[in-house]
């Protein structure tokens, strides 16, 4: 008989969504100070946009989308992701005709794949993400980095780890791309179904196989720092000197893929080390995409960017005890007695918010006590007392829930009274 | 070749997403002042849930959901409204059981519906809405109407008219049904076939018929007001005396219907009057649902609510001109001349954004002359640069783009100065 939410979906309660709103607004800042401007697109596009902007190969495209028919019988997709869209965005506004390149972009918002839920992985997560495009200057990879590590940091989190690697320009690509071929070809039987395919159409991702990982040939195969040529070499290490500059710390692995197939240059991995957790885990991954936005009808223009999982996110800071500052009382809870008083009440509590006063009061008819339960259980810094006394001789009684401290006023100066006690208290 | 974005969806951009942050931001204000904490709904839900609670007989159910089937076969649906899925999770998570009742809860986000597109209707779309589930206290439909009074006025509109009807309860509502039916019946061949359906399942809403309004039956409709109990009359006078305590002006009209079949007692519309944006233009209705809670298998709880389409009130604010305060500069430019400084001009940026400074650089490499101009462009409070010279002595000249006073300091001095220039401004 009851209906349940969708297998994979979650609801954000009261208790939980304010940690939200604190993680956005500290995202919304650290854009803002870095410059990125806030960018929406739609939560669904047209299929064919992801089946180009991610890649026919990818497992998202291949297995993840929610897929359907619109009534025009129109094939659109939920987003998987938000880089497609951005850029799809980026081509169709022609923002590359602007003379401010990079356009540094930002976004937050539901994404969706069709995975089997577990911890840490729903069918609908919410991303936030960055996208720079418009320069190839190693200085914006750095500056990308250096966002998505300053937000880890303000959110709270410990034990970041950043990972960098570089997966070439489209010359160093293909000639490692030729060496993974010549090493797995004799042996490509050995392996999955899934890897036999990737073989000629992207064989980086057979790097990235869970099912063989063990195949002695993966430690072996030809890494792309080893192909990489004199450009990408010295793009490599002006990011690396930037990010030295900067004082933010990294590793280099060159065995770090991207799952996507458009990354090239810089790729990165933000994960932590925390207990209860997973040993280390990923927490966010990014790169550049030089070929993305041309893929998608626009002229040529390089682009980087990341996005973060913010349930991860929240499962990192709950992971390391993190608190955020999210428990906060009511400013005023009013306490009313008798039909007349509780009528008048409404008025006040209008008069309270109109004047930024967080008030409440009850709507159930309770008696004295139980209002004063209530105000315990809200944690109100202040509790208001009208009762028909009061309220006859235009009078309200008001106590200070952390001294004790009581005063009987005019009703008419609670508002500023209240807003006097309030001041930076908050 | 160009992959389009959906119809009747949009993009919003930089230039316009500010404004969207900024009614958001009072809205979140306004909530947390009414002790509204925000609730988070999947986007999609079971399409069942939207057949049962919005009503089989709605136009949304009947033709505007994107309803789809998941690879397991289950048939979801984005959701083309809020309330049903806010009242979902009321009763999956057993929030009546909690002792603070009514549960005040806010949501913000995407709705979709498949109509033809047109100004201000989008098949995406944005709502802000509010539930208060749990009391049956007229006082909680007085302060449900405050809020979203307050929200429209904090935004800037102006002419903002409040209209207010009663639909009864239970008991009044069939007497009317009864009524309509008797007065519609002899007659009903002449009305629409959507009508001729109605008239047995809800004959309120041939009320609502575009195709048949100018039909002489209309006008001579037997008025709910009339067929109003008891109870009901008392419970419409209670609130229309409160909101008279409140100051808050309203009109009563008993041809306001909502649309929705699960309405009960309080309805109302905020509406506005204003030149370019149609004749009067409706912004939000809202009203009771007492019945809700039960039809979707929870305990019988009362509930209010009301959802506004943020779309609506942006074209309201803009067709009377209301300009939002989103216009604002950035804190500091960063002009540098050669490779060194402008590496090191990274580094500097990291700081000043760490510090909580708006900041940024050229990354095309521009002359210096095109990287003042941009400075222009993006409003810089300062300009501060950063040529061969000034680096090797450790120096940077900042330049007070307000005032046009120059001056020179230590490098390292530069976020402390800015800071202190800055404070107050922002």
């Amino acid at each position: 008989m009851d209906i349940r939410i969708p297998r994979g979906t979650q609801d954000i309660l009261p208790g939980t969504s304010e940690k939200w709103q604190y993680v956005e607004s500290i995202w919304h800042d650290i854009c803002r100070r870095f410059n990125y401007s806030e960018i929406r697109t739609p939560i669904f596009e047209q299929t064919e946009l992801f089946q180009r902007g991610v890649g026919d190969t990818t497992d998202i495209v291949q297995k993840e989308m929610y897929t359907f028919s619109d009534r025009s019988g129109r094939s659109l997709t939920l987003r998987p992701e938000g880089t497609a869209s951005v850029v799809r965005s980026y081509v169709e506004n022609k923002r590359y005709g602007s003379p401010d390149q990079p356009d540094k972009l930002y976004y937050t918002g539901p994404m969706f794949r069709y995975e089997r839920p577990q911890s840490g992985r729903m069918r609908q997560f919410v991303q936030f993400g960055v996208e720079a495009i418009g320069s190839a200057d190693p200085a914006v990879d750095a500056e990308v980095i250096a966002l998505a590590m300053e937000f880890y940091k303000e959110a709270g989190l410990k034990g970041l780890k950043l990972v960098l690697n570089s997966l070439g320009d489209q010359e160093s690509r293909q000639a490692h791309r030729d060496a993974l071929i010549n090493h797995f070809k004799p042996q490509i039987d050995e392996f999955c179904e899934d890897c036999q395919h990737r073989l000629e159409k992207n064989p980086l991702r057979i790097l990235d196989c869970k099912e063989d990982k063990d195949h002695p040939l993966m430690e072996t195969a030809p890494s792309i720092i080893d192909y990489l040529n004199e450009e990408s070499r010295e793009y490599f290490n002006t990011v690396q000197e930037l990010l030295d500059k900067m004082g933010i710390p990294y590793e280099i692995d060159p065995g770090l893929v991207r799952g996507l197939d458009y990354y090239n240059n810089t790729a990165f991995e933000i994960m932590i080390d925390g207990d209860g957790f997973g040993a280390i885990s990923t927490l966010t991954g990014g790169g550049r995409y030089n070929g993305l936005v041309e893929e998608l009808g626009g002229p040529e223009s390089p682009g980087i960017g990341f996005a973060l999982s913010v349930e991860r996110l929240l499962m990192a800071l709950d992971a390391q005890g993190v608190e955020l500052p999210v428990e906060k009382g009511i400013d005023c809870y009013l306490v009313t007695m008798g039909e007349e008083p509780s009528k008048e009440g409404t008025a006040i509590l209008t008069e309270l918010r109109r004047a930024g006063i967080q008030a409440d009061k009850d709507y159930l008819g309770k008696k004295m006590k139980a209002q004063f339960k209530t105000a315990d259980r809200l944690k109100a810094s202040f509790t208001a007392v009208l009762g028909e006394e009061e309220w006859q001789a235009g009078k309200i009684n008001v106590k200070d829930m952390s001294s004790g401290e009581q005063q009987v006023i005019e009703l008419e100066q609670l508002t500023a009274y209240l807003n006097e006690k309030l001041e930076g208290t908050t």
